[in-house]
């Protein structure tokens, strides 16, 4: 999605693909094949840009480290990369700087469970805290023996080295109203911009829609949360796009509205897409001055609101039809698709919506998501 | 600049490239290298293809004609084109559908020039037929003598044949108040759909800024125009993208504003480049859409005005210092590069800038046009 703001900018874009028809191949002119986990593929393709960047956060530690010593300009940093590929780092980094989390603590043992339990109560979270992506690695628990697998891969990874071998995440369950997300970019020169915080809609943990800004959100809570993205993105280091998901949660005595930030990522993010169509700067746009340390665009919206719905893939492999349709349907509808090959919950695309009207606008992005899923069929 | 909105609606395009490095070659993967007069190029690249289209007019009549043999699908085809392609078939054609024009002529010969000087006066325009682009092909004379060159052509094109086998077209010096562009999308199901009226402000006969919409523009002026656009399209079979060239022209007893038109375009057009940022549906995603015959985009405007300046190459080959200093000036503003080498006077760039102040915009825009172009520095 990089790349359409990369042919108006003038700035040549190159993707070390995963496979000579991946998405990123079909529409960049230069898209050398390899592997992301082979330090020298990725050697051999950082020397030839200027910059380099990630589209996941999920790059091993040992390729990171490779291109540093070759002197690789990377955006953004391993230093602050760690941040979003490790939840327990995370956590730390957000305490020591007083950004408001979750309570939560570090486990390694089924004691541990019970001690952190016995402080917030059944059920509670459980994370692992690297791979995490989509609800995978995360499990609401009730007992210690539903993290056993978990408790023994840990002992294990600590003696041999593995993604457990910190142990895993706990965190309280929080109760909150609704999700929020803070998306933020930042230069290397310092410069910083925040798009209006939205609110993030999950069905069955997966995002379904996003809704810029967040209807009916307290003015103090958004400038809150959006200090708060922005204080953690210069007190990480982070470089390019950012995005903090955040919950909303009401003080049980006074009702004020506050956030407690749930996760972290460091790259262009679902929450943003609204952006591409809804907002003066998108998310691609955005990161591609922020990596190269160009001047950032203005990040303020548009039209009144807009709604992102994802596109999930469903039983029925061919868009073509239902796109057809769709356009016919709705001229107003911003249609985005990735170039994937269609799998049952893989997302394949999204939509965006803009205008005044926020339910009518759900109702027309919802309606165009599962039309293309094959949810509704009219 | 199909590139982009091809990635986002997974459009897989394919671009016959002048160059391996021209400027559609750098942000499209499939860009095989070959000339748009070779015949056998052509045919070969078409093969390739559910559809061609053209990115100007100037495609010679036998490469057509060996598409059309083969079964190419060409939108738009080759029996519209002609309208694009010969000044004198188009004024044939909108003179018979009752479509507004300047006083107009033929000439093959120094008499025809002085027949038709007698009834419109001197100075008149003289046009070449075929080939023009940005004011050349055209000149305003004030005597035959001025013509001498293309009138002697013309006598031995006649029997020979070449481009001024038909003659010169003559046209009278209309006293206009200010131009205007009506730009259509058509596709081949008969779909059309109009952007609003745009006014086109001329600097030495090149376009600098396009105000969408035309400011203080007569409603039923408009309602006329943008009738007369899709009439046209309609009436020539126009597939794509299509923008008509006006003059506004005030009634000299009742002061009422009317049109005559004075180029027709069939393509993206530079009358349409504010709706990249500035429309729901971006003139080259609306190109796409009608040439594969898809359901159009919504035509209108995003914010109450934009206004698009061409950068025009200056002294100075290095762009980059520039576009910097603009992104840092000027946070909202758009800057599209066509990542063609900077030569005086060219068309590399454009600016889109949009907001209720149509002055404070044109100042921006225009001042970005500048700098981009050395013609100013602060």
């Amino acid at each position: 999605m990089c790349a359409a703001p990369a042919a108006e900018l003038a700035i040549t874009l190159s993707v070390l693909a995963e496979a000579p028809d991946a998405a990123a191949a079909q529409v960049v002119p230069s898209a050398p094949v390899g592997d992301h986990r082979d330090v020298e593929a990725v050697r051999a393709f950082a020397r030839e840009c200027d910059v380099v960047t990630f589209d996941h956060e999920h790059v091993p530690a040992e390729v990171l480290a490779a291109l540093e010593a070759d002197g690789v300009v990377m955006h953004p940093t391993p230093a602050a990369l760690v941040f979003a590929q490790d939840k327990i780092a995370m956590r730390h980094r957000l305490t020591e700087i007083d950004v408001a989390c979750p309570a939560w603590a570090q486990a390694r043992t089924a004691q541990d469970v019970e001690e952190f339990a016995a402080q917030v109560g059944w059920p509670l979270i459980a994370k692992t805290p690297r791979g995490g992506y989509d609800g995978k690695g995360v499990r609401l628990v009730s007992s210690p023996a539903e993290l056993d697998d978990w408790l023994e891969q840990a002992a294990r990874d600590a003696a041999e080295g593995g993604p457990l071998a910190d142990g895993i995440l706990l965190e309280e369950k929080v109760d909150f109203t609704r999700e929020l997300a803070v998306l933020v970019a930042r230069s290397p020169s310092d410069q910083a911009a925040a798009w209006p915080v939205v609110e993030t809609v999950q069905t069955d943990g997966i995002c379904t829609q996003v809704l810029a800004p967040a209807p009916d959100l307290d003015p103090h809570l958004a400038a809150v949360a959006t200090e708060a993205g922005l204080r953690i993105a210069e007190n990480l280091g982070v470089t390019g796009v950012f995005a903090v998901e955040m919950f909303e949660v009401r003080d049980p005595e006074t009702g004020s509205p506050s956030y407690v930030v749930n996760e972290l990522a460091m790259r262009p993010h679902n929450s943003g897409h609204w952006s591409m169509d809804g907002a003066v700067t998108g998310q691609f746009e955005q990161h591609l001055r922020a990596v190269l340390d160009l001047p950032l665009g203005a990040p303020g919206p548009r039209e009144p609101y807009t709604v992102m719905a994802n596109v999930l893939g469903g039983d029925y492999p061919e868009l073509y039809p239902a796109y057809r349709h769709l356009m016919a349907r709705d001229p107003a509808l911003k249609v985005h698709l990735y170039g994937k090959d269609v799998r049952p919950g893989r997302k394949i695309g999204h939509v965006n919506v803009s205008g005044a009207d926020l339910e009518d606008l759900r109702e027309r992005a919802g309606h165009a998501a599962d039309y293309l899923a094959g949810a509704v069929t009219e």
